[in-house]
Parts: C-alpha cells; sequence; structure tokens
C-alpha cells in the first residue's frame, strides 16, 4: 500500500505543473486546506460542486468509461456550471470516495482525465480528499471568478430562447455506449466522446457576460436535458420551442435512426449536451450573435420564445403543439430515465 | 417524491436566513453555482472539502449516530481544517449522495444538524449538490478567508509542540458507541458528544493567526491521531513527546479503565480529537499563551520538543523512551484501525 508521501507524488505526477505551489497558488495539495489569492476586490466569487457516482452516472468498463473519462468528466460537468455563470473557471478541488483495493489502478488515470481537462481551461487542481468506500464516487468542487455572475432568473414576456452549439449528442451518445445498434464508427466515435468527454462552453459562457448587462436575461446550462433545464429559466412563464429550430446534427439523426430512437426525444428530454441555454430581448440578437462570432466559438440558436401561458413544443410554422413535459433526468430516478431516453419509450 | 421546488424549501426550512441570499451571498441555493463578494483584495482564500462515508465514519442507529449528528460532524470536520490555517470559515457547500428512498427521512435532520453548526461560527450554506448512491455520503466543501494562512511546514529544532484542549476524548466515545463498557451517563454523554458533535477549535486557530508572523511556526488539526498529525509538522526531524504532559482528561481515563484501554493510546493513536496541534519556538510561550488567554479560549498544552532524531513517546522525567509508531487513521484502513483503537490492541 503507498504512503501518503507516494500517494501526493503519485497526484502530483498525474496533475503537471498546474498543481504546483506558485503564482496565485499558496498553499497546495498536502496541508489542511488549499491556499489560493483572493481575485480583485469588487469581483464575485463563484462556487459549485457536483458528484458523480458509479453506477449512476457512469459504469467502468471496455466500450463504456475509462478512469480518464471520469476524471475529466467530473471536472467538465463542474465546468458547464461555471460557465453557466459567465464566470472564469479558477481552482478546483477533487474529493474521491473508493474501495481500497482499486486505488492504485483507478487514481492515476482518473487523475490524469482531470488534469487535463483542467490544463486546457487554465483551472489549478489545488486540493481534494480521499475516502474508502464501497462505490467509487467523484465530489469536485470548482471555484471561479466573475465580474457581474449571469442567473437563471430575469426571464421577461417577449424574450427568445438560445442554445449553443448542438442537442442530442449527449443522449445519442449514452445509447451508442449501453448497447445501441452499430454506427459508422467516426461518427459513433464523436457522438459517445460527447457523453465520455463533454467540452463545456466556458468561452462562450464568458463571450456573453462580457456583453453589457443586460443583453443576457438569464442563463444556465443543459445537464438535465432541455425541456427540464429550460423551466428553471421561466420563473412560473412559459415558452414555446420550436422544434424545426433545434441544433439537432446530422450524426444524432442517424445514431437515432439505427436505434430506433427518435432524435427529437433526445435533444428535447436526453439531457448531458452540457450546452448554454439563455434568455435574451429579440433586439439583442445582433450583439449576442457578435460576441459568439470569434473564432472558434460554439454557435448561438435561437429555438423558442417566452409567453406567460404553458410551454409547448411545436414547429415554426405552426401547426400542432405538445405541452412540454416534465421529463429529463432526476436524480432520483436515473436508471429509470435513462432507460427511457436510451430506449426512446414516453 | 417531492419536486426540486420542495426539496428547495426543505432545504431553506432546515438552514435558516443564513441561506437567504442577501450581505456578502449574491447567489445562493438554487442556480447553477454559488456566488459570494470577494474578501478584500490581499486577503487569502481558504478552501477544504472532506467526505463522510456511511459504515465508514459513522453508522446511522439508535445509540451510534443520528443524522442531524452527520450533518453537523461532516461541517465539523471541514471546520477544523479551517481553523488549522487560522482562518476565518465563510460559505459552504455540501454535496449528498444516499439512496432515493432515504431522502425524506435523512435530509431534514442532516440539514438541520449542518445548519446548526454552521450558525454557531457564523458560516453561510450557499449550495450543493444531491446525488443518487447505494451508500450515504456527505461531502462537504468550506471556504474561509485569511490574512496569511499558517501551514505545516516550518519546524525548527528545538520548537516545542503545543496542542489545544483534550487528547483521547473521540477515541473514548467511539470506543463507548460501539459497544464499550457502561460509564456514569454524564461522563459517557460528553465523550460521546466529542465523537458525534466535535466542537472545531476556530476561535483558537483564528487567536493564533493573530499574532506576529513567525510566533507559530507550523499548524495543523488533529483528526488521524497525534502520531500520525505530529509527522506532517516535522517535516522529517524528530520529536519527543512527553507522555505525562498529555492533556488526557479524567472522564477519558475512567472510560479507558472501564472498557480495559489504554487511555495514552487513545490519545496518541486514536484521533478524531479535531484539536490544533503546533510548533513554535520555547520563547514564544509567553505570546502564545496570552493569545489563548481570552475569554472561553481552550487551554495550550506544551506537549514535546522538536529535535533532528527520530520520534519517541517518553516521561518528561526521563526514563524509557518508547519510538512513535506509524499508527493512527488511515483512510483505507478504517475498520482494521477503530478495531486497534476501540479495542486497545498493539
Amino acid at each position: 500500500m503507498p504512503s501518503e508521501d507516494e500517494l501526493l507524488q503519485m497526484l502530483h505526477r498525474a496533475l503537471g505543473p498546474a498543481a504546483v505551489v506558485g503564482g496565485d497558488l499558496v498553499v497546495g495539495i498536502g496541508d489542511d486546506a488549499a491556499v489560493v489569492r483572493c481575485p480583485e476586490e469588487g469581483r464575485q466569487l463563484v462556487a459549485t460542486v457536483d458528484m458523480l457516482v458509479e453506477g449512476q452516472h457512469f459504469v467502468l468498463r471496455p466500450g463504456a468509461f475509462t478512469a480518464t473519462d471520469v476524471g475529466w468528466k467530473a471536472l467538465a460537468v463542474n465546468l458547464s456550471d461555471i460557465a453557466a455563470m459567465g464566470a472564469r473557471p479558477r481552482w478546483a478541488l477533487c474529493s474521491l470516495a473508493l474501495p481500497a483495493d482499486r486505488r492504485e489502478v483507478v487514481l492515476p488515470p482518473l487523475y490524469r482525465g482531470l488534469g487535463r481537462l483542467a490544463r486546457a481551461f487554465g483551472v489549478r487542481v489545488v486540493g481534494g480528499n480521499l475516502a474508502s468506500a464501497p462505490t467509487l464516487a467523484i465530489d469536485v468542487v470548482l471555484l471561479g471568478e466573475v465580474r457581474r455572475a449571469m442567473c437563471r432568473t430575469g426571464t421577461q414576456v417577449g424574450d427568445r430562447l438560445y442554445v449553443t452549439g448542438r442537442l442530442g449528442a449527449g443522449a445519442a451518445g449514452l445509447a451508442l455506449m449501453t448497447g445501441g445498434q452499430p454506427l459508422h464508427a467516426h461518427l459513433a466515435r464523436a457522438l459517445v466522446s460527447a457523453q465520455r468527454r463533454p467540452r463545456p462552453r466556458v468561452r462562450e459562457g464568458l463571450a456573453l457576460a462580457a456583453l453589457p448587462d443586460g443583453v443576457v436575461h438569464a442563463m444556465c446550462d443543459i445537464s438535465d436535458g432541455l425541456a427540464r433545464d429550460v423551466r428553471r429559466l421561466l420563473g412560473g412563464l412559459g415558452v414555446t420551442i420550436w422544434e424545426d429550430a433545434l441544433p439537432i446534427p446530422d450524426a444524432v439523426r442517424r445514431a437515432a435512426e439505427a436505434c430506433g430512437a427518435d432524435p427529437l426525444r433526445w435533444a428535447v428530454y436526453g439531457g448531458e449536451d452540457y450546452e448554454l441555454l439563455l434568455t435574451a430581448p429579440a433586439a439583442a440578437e445582433p450583439s449576442l450573435r457578435a460576441a459568439m462570432e470569434r473564432e472558434g466559438m460554439q454557435q448561438l440558436h435561437c429555438i423558442g420564445e417566452i409567453h406567460d401561458g404553458g410551454s409547448y413544443l411545436c414547429s415554426r410554422q405552426g401547426g400542432v403543439s405538445m405541452p412540454l413535459a416534465e421529463e429529463g433526468w432526476d436524480p432520483f430516478r436515473v436508471t429509470e430515465n435513462r432507460r427511457q431516453v436510451v430506449a426512446g419509450a414516453s
């Protein structure tokens, strides 16, 4: 069994120079707590924590998740929360629980996955905790900073609803991983990668937060599914989502066809897309687009309109509207919901 | 099953006004992340995370832990880490994993226990996460601030070793809870309470941190046992701990007698005392004592001396010295170590 010192050395090897004291990091991994320099006065400090549990959020087996994927994804879901506040991610702590006999196999790749994504976004891993438990669980704490955080409240009647990137890839990737029909290899790789190693929209969140106050009314990320997350922006108002405006990539449609599933269901109820969802007045559209048009940034899609009625899904050209069901990821009904999502059952 | 809104209402009822937005709290529970105002520039931000797992750190059953105890203790162990940095605790996030069918029974008392201790130390619970898992685990993140954090490095040859409060109560409480012999009720209550609801030395840490730079050389808390934690202050140096100087209360000695255990073993190897352990030059003793003599503060005990040899346990009057064993709480050998501690086996 490695000693505490050997464990710390392993951690530093996996995390690289970003975990070494210096710059804004005063005390790093190995003391009672991590110490960093406060951002300048007047800034806001943003903090989030999100836990992934084996058997609920991932399984570790060939064809599903590797420990490297789990480390990556555990940070990615937190980066997505920080992005949804328009904040810059700065420091992470990683709290792990796992059976003692899996420690040496799981920890190095898990920390490498975490460290790789951390470096990609300039995040320093500054501390954490290690506990013994029958089930593997990874709880990442992420701290960020922002001038003025964007939050979920503030949506008004007449606002447009926007989403970054694309929808349905998280659910498609899950379906392909959990026994979906085979698909052309490079299509499958991209979709499964969206599920295993999501790319949080940190740069997009920063670009939106840099707009003048009041351009964006409210923002959140899509983790539990568009249908569930949009309600968090509504504050009792209603929304009409235009199904023909949803950015569902061709790969998702082809995967749905191969799996006998409905791509629209995946996009609306599937979850784990880790895109940003926001409301803004219609007049703000040019400002929003200009903010997003910097090099490499994800596209912004206008997918609906806020009103004071109920919430519906319909075609932009009108026609039959379907009430937006209260479905999506529920932390306490994971298996059931995943089965629904994967099987496309109603 | 309560909705997300009902869950948030329950949380706010349990946590009280400290969780309501206002003052330094800009965005609280219910958004993608918590937002607080940064402390003034030049301050240091301190962050720690510590997880308690059912069956490893506690059992929920009559005579052992209640859910209220678990909520309290999960914050207490983090407060102790923040105290060990000399920092002021400010904001907590609580990440919970538990089986869905225990949610309604466990959550309200657990948050009440957490909220009660948070209020006692002026900590605001600003966010968290809820996941489903086969085993109950509670992971508390605690943020604090300090002018200049005290850390584990800096001990010099000739320094004295000091400890706050008393030693052995954590192990005595555990022994009494896990089937130790009966003891006079009010003695047992105090010891079991030290195990269930430890009182972290936050005020003592702040008093020590307010001393001029260089008075305290290094500091940590005692969570894994004096013998294990003292090594974290030594940086390769040695220590002689005077067994007759250890602050072992009479109640601990009587509990040990009733359980057929060795009170010295409990004090040195037992762990979970959540006291502060520090090194300082002998000449600093009057400053240290003056800092601690404010009303209600725990006493400071000089319990040993730093040198450049090995680490020993002996009487202050000399006599036989015993090497300090590398024992104590190891997160991956919990059951074994607890059995040793409780049974007093070597």
